[in-house]
């Protein structure tokens, strides 16, 4: 740690050329020159970022960073790509922290530590509300691949479904190393049902995916977080287990959104053949124009044009239906972490003190030297070996049902923290919309021009429904598997623990006139 | 509060005659005289009692205020007996309170608030340690309707038990008042299975016999203390309820009691034609002379003499058999209350709030507009609704099980409270005649004292014996009692739970592709 803070430049221009290796010349503050591990240098990037609290400066220094992280990018990178995001600090969240469960998360990771670097950083469109004037103004024509069509399906505007629904396994995580042993990772198979054929990905890739992603479309879908990163237990079992098992929900629901499973960036993810194809994949996405706003361009209702007061009326709803689904959702998450913290807490303990109790009873009763003693010695040490069976029952019972009860509300949770950017841009368009007329009276646009912005406003409107759509068909899809599946398990456990009770019916009745 | 502490007189002359209706004329400290309500001056004793500490202090204090209170009784009492024990100060204990659980109790009743006045004032024996010397030096030949015969049974010496059980239902409490309505009370209708006829009985009249019992058999058989007094909610239809419950546990436990059942005492407490017979009763059972050690003259065993050392080995076993069990017994007291209170405390709650959570997301689904949304919110709201339902089932739990549990070892807590005391007057005989070898030798007693001496201690210890077999026979069945109730209701209480929990059979499956 000591070591690290030397690393710690603000004069960025100092770092020198790659050695290869993962190894960085740098230079420190005081001037001494040596090899620095080329993570770091991020790292410390996300330091200076974390102590500027004030928005406007945020955005300001942010501009710089951006400049700076240019130079040091373009020369750390154009020699290895292989910047390691696994790295940056954290602490172990096992279980659901409270931080996670009450945090909202505005295009944040959905984990305590969590920062604004990449969506800040490399989603021109983010670093305020994106402006959706220029795109309200010009005529649009889609066509091409990247054309996405809204039609009227039996619930209204929806995306165009493929045929056959994709998906992947996330499965068989692997540990790798590099910089000559200094530094291991895990590598994750990711085999979509498409081609059969697995490909290699480290968590870092997944988040590169991410960035595209949300760079490309979060203007128009909320693009849910990735699992948030973590360093301490980075390879203990049980966090690689959950972290694979996060990555799967989160391909799973990517996979399932016809826009997002379609696009180049996420089919080059599935199906690269080779270092090289996916290289040159990487660069080609990097440098997709079609990004921010400008997604609204290639999108082509075949529906009637909407007047921006049901647009309006459609904003306002969805606007409230995320809100109010955002709140239940914390809600129902605070307490599933409060049971979850019960069960495997003080009612565990108490449950084998009781256990402990009742045998206690009967090694006493045993030492009675009283000759009828067995038949209720042994129902109380039966008794208190129940306990202490119930006692584990209740505390691994929250990995059984209550697991998947958090897990899902927790990556809805995600989701419904993306909402609110999303729909900014919406609510962005009809407030520039609404201006029109005043602007045609000042002669700044013309009636066509009007017009123009009002058919594209239409647009945004159908591509919001369409998407409200799919999540509410997501939504009743997840949430039915819920609950059937908590359900069912609920009743299990009250079962086992039923049958697990030991019924005396042999109870001596001693007749005192007998004795 | 203030007025009672004008009472507070280390000068008890100074307490004048009985006016009549509970009121007694009194000088306090600074030279008022006023009327004094008589309970109180029976409070202000005990709080001057209570600031005693050091032991040989506190019998010399003990033995000046018993003369002195002789005084007062005398005064007092020979103008109305009813005094009212019901009006000391105490506070509502309602539940399984921690004092009640944690603390001993060596003679005391079973509250946190008892006192030794009593025991002390109206127990010559126990002022110390009851001393068996004399009842040890002479001969006895028990005879008369008082003797006590011990026999052989399949345990080994056990009492004679009679050839019907006795028994009695307390029941029917009813509100009589007197003081010209300024003082209200309970009278409990007691039946004995015997001759059917129900006599009244207020909990003075209970105490009353308790203290009677302990005067005459405590050094032979632990008296269980009656449940605890209180003044706060002493109307309550619970409190009355519970009350009634527990003097019924206490009089079934007399009852069932061989020696206690058929004494004089127990049987005027029951079968009491009128009032002058009840008075008459009292009187006599107040002279009765065969008390304290006394009583071990009338036991009669037709056993072969036991030796000292096998006495002391009985003895051992008996007082490390009490201990293990008093320990024992309040650990599950302990575990039960915390168990109590998390049940209808924290885990009610969070499963009221588990219930709202569901409910609440299902009325944010109500409001999507999404046209596939039933199915799921009724599936949320009755999981919503089961989980209310749960709350109110862990909550009424304890009262259906915990309750026995409690009450069973509560009872058990009160009886071996009891052993310490009844258990020394043995240990104080058997360390006299370890000593009368030297005393032989000193000529102090003479060879044939010293033989009376170890029979008559055979004599005490198969009274042990016989006791400990029926409390042993007695623990069994009260225990075995208990397990096959308790285990009963905790099944019960789980299929409860788990036939009320909805299981949802028909979850939407839908197909992404047809939207």
């Amino acid at each position: 740690d000591r070591q690290r803070k030397h690393y710690i430049c603000t004069t960025f221009q100092k770092f020198g050329s790659n050695v290869g290796g993962g190894w960085v010349e740098a230079q420190n503050s005081r001037g001494t020159v040596g090899l620095v591990p080329e993570d770091y240098i991020e790292v410390k990037t996300i330091l200076i970022i974390s102590f500027v609290f004030d928005l406007t400066s945020l955005y300001r220094a942010l501009d710089e960073i951006r400049k700076l992280c240019g130079i040091i990018f373009s020369s750390v990178y154009s020699f290895d790509e292989e910047w390691d995001d696994d790295s940056d600090d954290g602490k172990s969240t096992g279980g659901y922290g409270g931080s996670q469960v009450e945090e909202g998360g505005t295009m944040q990771r959905a984990g305590g530590h969590s920062t604004m670097k990449l969506s800040l950083n490399k989603f021109p469109g983010f670093s305020k509300t994106p402006n959706p004037e220029v795109y309200l103004l010009t005529k649009h024509i889609a066509k091409g691949d990247e054309r996405l069509p809204i039609y009227t399906g039996e619930v209204g505007p929806v995306w165009l479904y493929p045929q056959t629904q994709l998906d992947c396994v996330v499965a068989d995580p692997k540990k790798g190393s590099k910089m000559y042993g200094l530094k291991s990772y895990i590598e994750y198979q990711v085999t979509p049902n498409t081609t059969n054929r697995p490909v290699n990905h480290r968590y870092k890739h997944f988040d590169w995916l991410y960035e595209r992603l949300v760079e490309k479309f979060a203007c128009a879908l909320p693009i849910p977080c990735l699992p948030d990163k973590q360093v301490t237990g980075r390879f203990e079992e049980e966090f690689i287990k959950m972290r694979m098992e996060r990555l799967q929900g989160w391909m799973s629901r990517m996979c399932r959104h016809p826009v997002i499973s379609n696009s180049e960036v996420f089919q080059l993810f599935l199906n690269y053949r080779d270092e090289k194809e996916w290289k040159l994949g990487k660069r080609r996405a990097e440098k997709d124009e079609i990004v921010g706003v400008k997604i609204f361009s290639n999108i082509d209702p075949e529906l009637p044009e909407l007047d921006p007061a049901q647009v309006e009326q459609k904003y306002e709803m969805y606007s409230q239906f995320t809100r109010s689904m955002d709140n239940s959702v914390k809600e129902l998450l605070a307490v599933g972490h409060l049971h979850w913290k019960r069960c495997t807490g003080p009612l565990q303990k108490e449950y084998r003190q009781i256990g402990k109790a009742f045998q206690n009873l009967s090694s006493v009763f045993n030492t009675s030297a009283y000759p009828r003693e067995s038949t209720l010695t042994e129902a109380l040490t039966a008794t208190g070996k129940t306990y202490e069976e119930i006692a584990e029952i209740v505390a691994e019972q929250p990995k059984k049902d209550l697991h998947f009860l958090m897990e899902t509300n927790l990556e809805y949770k995600g989701l419904l923290g993306c909402f609110p950017d999303t729909i900014t841009v919406h609510k962005a368009a009809i407030d520039k919309v609404k201006e029109a007329d005043h602007l045609v009276v000042m002669n700044k646009i013309s009636q066509q021009d009007k017009l123009i912005m009002e058919k594209n406003l239409s647009t945004m409107s159908y591509a919001l429904q369409a998407e409200m759509n799919h999540f509410h068909s997501n939504r009743i899809y997840d949430y039915n598997r819920l609950m059937q599946f908590y359900l069912e398990e609920q009743v299990k456990f009250y079962e086992t623990v039923s049958d697990g009770i030991p019924v005396c019916t042999d109870t001596i009745n001693i007749e005192y006139g007998s004795l």
